[in-house]
């Protein structure tokens, strides 16, 4: 039964959806005239400025304690406020260029899938393009 | 009505939906077993890569050519390709954070919103910290 | 005669010499026990947060505001201090990893005249690659 | 004796040469007529490309491993090019904004001698804000 199939098992065209989230950043641009500032151009800048706030969280981090790293609170509000400034740039730039964020990531999951057949990529960090 | 209110404008708790992107990427990765090398220090740098290789696609543009750039099609391709990878590099960091992607935009949202009053940074690209 | 050659043309193995600061670098993490914390991975993304910075100094800024970026003495100070920051890290991790970052910057400037003839380059900023 | 002193110890205004490369890059623009797309905005995000790069040899590795990245061959070379990939766009940055490197590197040495004294700093990886 393929209604049943649809019901137990995630349509790969939903994996995100991000429209409400557009749509409250365009409004927050237009109330304030910054439609003028958000070229691509600026925003993929400003989406660096946000993943350089990020990696200076996790810099002097040993990777254990960055598996951790959200079990203090302080630090886990910290943590999540980075991951929202990357958010919000990246939707905002996938909104100002007109590229559905969905169907992206689905493509991209195909590419990867057939970049890495598992039994190639098992337990391997190395690029597609040396396995 | 509430009920009326809840259709026209729509809960501020559901900004994004990302579920079906992370579990996507925590089963591609436990079948490689690649759970190893994802740490959250890892995925910074992960995600610090592909926000290089977006950068590279926009840094020679102009503003104004930004702004079309997915006019071409083949460009549009490599830049959804490029925003696509670091979609699918925050979601995984945020799920294995354990952080609530939906709950930090919408908490960073109301920051923003009291930081970046209208009536102050109207038309201003001017830092809160400096209006 | 060799003699005037090397005094009209400067010899390709000293473009750099940032040994004085590697020096001062090396003894100021010494005297703190940093060393612990220099690793190259941790290095890259302290030099990671670093170009954040800088990036965000310019992300609202058009090209044309930022050729004169530093016309105005406040922000020449703020430029100035990130890209310090930025060469600090890319020094002390060139020191660390014991890579020698002038003979880099001789090969690296070797291979960018071969990948970029100028008949081929000129007025262009493709990537050799499409050329 | 001012002269045994200038043997022994360097002086502060001396910690960085680059000179050379910038006389070198400019050059090898101008020759290409690419002034035009060297904006110190464009500039930047070359930068952050060629830091993308870096960061994407080192993202999977432990920190124990990026300790040693430079003992296999192909690796160091493949390093040594990215580290002068981000020095080469540095000094190219530098160049056309009008800052003297070796000025902002002691200004900068200055100011963290001073914000992370050694009895509190020692063996601390927190911010100066934080100490």
């Amino acid at each position: 039964m393929p209604e049943s199939n649809e019901l137990t098992k995630p349509s790969p065209s939903r994996l995100v959806d991000v429209d409400g989230l557009a749509r409250a950043l365009s409004a927050f641009a237009r109330e304030r005239n910054w439609e003028q500032f958000h070229s691509p151009k600026n925003l993929v800048m400003a989406l660096t400025g946000e993943v350089g706030e990020l990696s200076e969280l996790f810099q002097w981090m040993t990777e254990a304690d960055s598996r951790v790293a959200c079990s203090d609170p302080q630090r886990a509000q910290a943590v999540g406020d980075e991951l929202a400034d990357v958010l919000l740039y990246l939707v905002r730039l996938a909104d100002v260029l007109g590229v559905d964020l969905n169907a992206a990531a689905v493509h991209k999951l195909e590419t990867n899938a057939a970049n890495y057949p598992v039994a190639k990529a098992r337990g391997s960090s190395k690029k597609y393009t040396e396995i």
